[in-house]
């Protein structure tokens, strides 16, 4: 088969609340579908033991993460806890220029963000299946008190009040099936025309020659 | 799950050149995945042995064709070897009435009308992965004359031009691979915010009460 010409790859922005599971069906997701990679994030947090530079975060000084807000090398960046957190434009535009689907495991804002300067990027919202099954979830040893799960329910609807925002929207009631039907988003994504002319550019001359 | 309210299924147009696998790849696409049904078209051709009026074709007499296109209850019709064939509107709104995406196997001439009628219609072309390889798929049994397969490559050829007027393109290379491919798009689909906002419109509004 022609595939001299190589395709670029799709960046996926996929967000949920805490407990729909996000974090579990991405990891199984990078798994088991070839040529897909998570973003990977620069931060100022120390380094954790078990944890590669260049592989679990781009671990960079506040005085150069600084030095990159300047120079607009971010997409998004956001402080959490005292700690910057930033999409390196260079860095994922370098993993899609290889071909690799990327997914950005962001929040509704930092969506937006995306969205604005990659208008092409495609966005997947996970929902859990019910209120229920949601607050067991959030839950984590089910002995937290009431105020505490209610606080995480408030924040929870708070971010799935943006799902309307996204492309996808994957319900997650099943693991294996929520799995089946992200991978199809990306396989079918591959499929479209304009990623194929690329991809296959040779054969369709030949073809139609 | 709340899925209490039914989402309308998708329409789509599939096109591929004799040679390219088509039939095959639908039918076990058919059997294998839920909710999809191969549109049933209006024939005035005579009924063959182990056909079932309803289930292979809808067959009506010349009089009730002729009626049925001054109606305008076709999408599409067309004269094959002095019988008429149609695809009729409400056959097909029925069925994507009850949630089941309907594939209409069609050329791109027919094409062309479902898309004008229904821009919403989703439509997917199959090619071989080689000159060669459709070559040999054209040579029936391998004792073909080179006049006759020139003619079916020519004929290959004039269908394949109009590949960029389609919204997915499926490589048969793998028939297995090919297989995963259209199931995914499919799938994928059915996944999209607008279809899954009607289909848990219920849950919707429960995760954010």
């Amino acid at each position: 088969m022609s595939e001299v010409n190589q395709a670029t790859g799709n960046l996926y922005v996929v967000s949920a609340p805490s407990g729909a599971g996000k974090t579990s069906l991405l990891k199984r997701l990078i798994a088991e579908l070839s040529s897909v990679e998570m973003s990977i994030s620069h931060t100022t947090r120390d380094r954790r033991e078990g944890e590669t530079d260049g592989v679990d975060y781009h671990f960079v000084s506040l005085e150069a993460f600084g030095k990159l807000i300047e120079d607009k090398a971010f997409f998004e960046h956001a402080e959490v806890f005292g700690n910057y957190y930033g999409t390196s434009k260079a860095s994922i535009q370098e993993q899609l220029s290889q071909g690799i689907d990327v997914i950005l495991e962001i929040d509704w804002q930092g969506a937006r963000q995306i969205r604005e300067q990659l208008p092409e990027s495609l966005s997947i919202f996970i929902l859990p299946p019910s209120k229920e099954a949601l607050q067991n979830r959030l839950d984590s040893r089910g002995q937290d008190h009431a105020a505490v799960i209610d606080k995480r329910m408030q924040a929870a609807k708070s971010e799935m009040s943006h799902y309307s925002e996204y492309d996808y929207l994957v319900i997650n009631d099943d693991f294996e099936v929520a799995l089946e039907e992200l991978k199809s988003i990306l396989v079918a994504e591959r499929q479209k025309l304009s990623r194929q002319k690329q991809k296959f550019a040779h054969l369709l001359v030949n073809l139609l020659d």
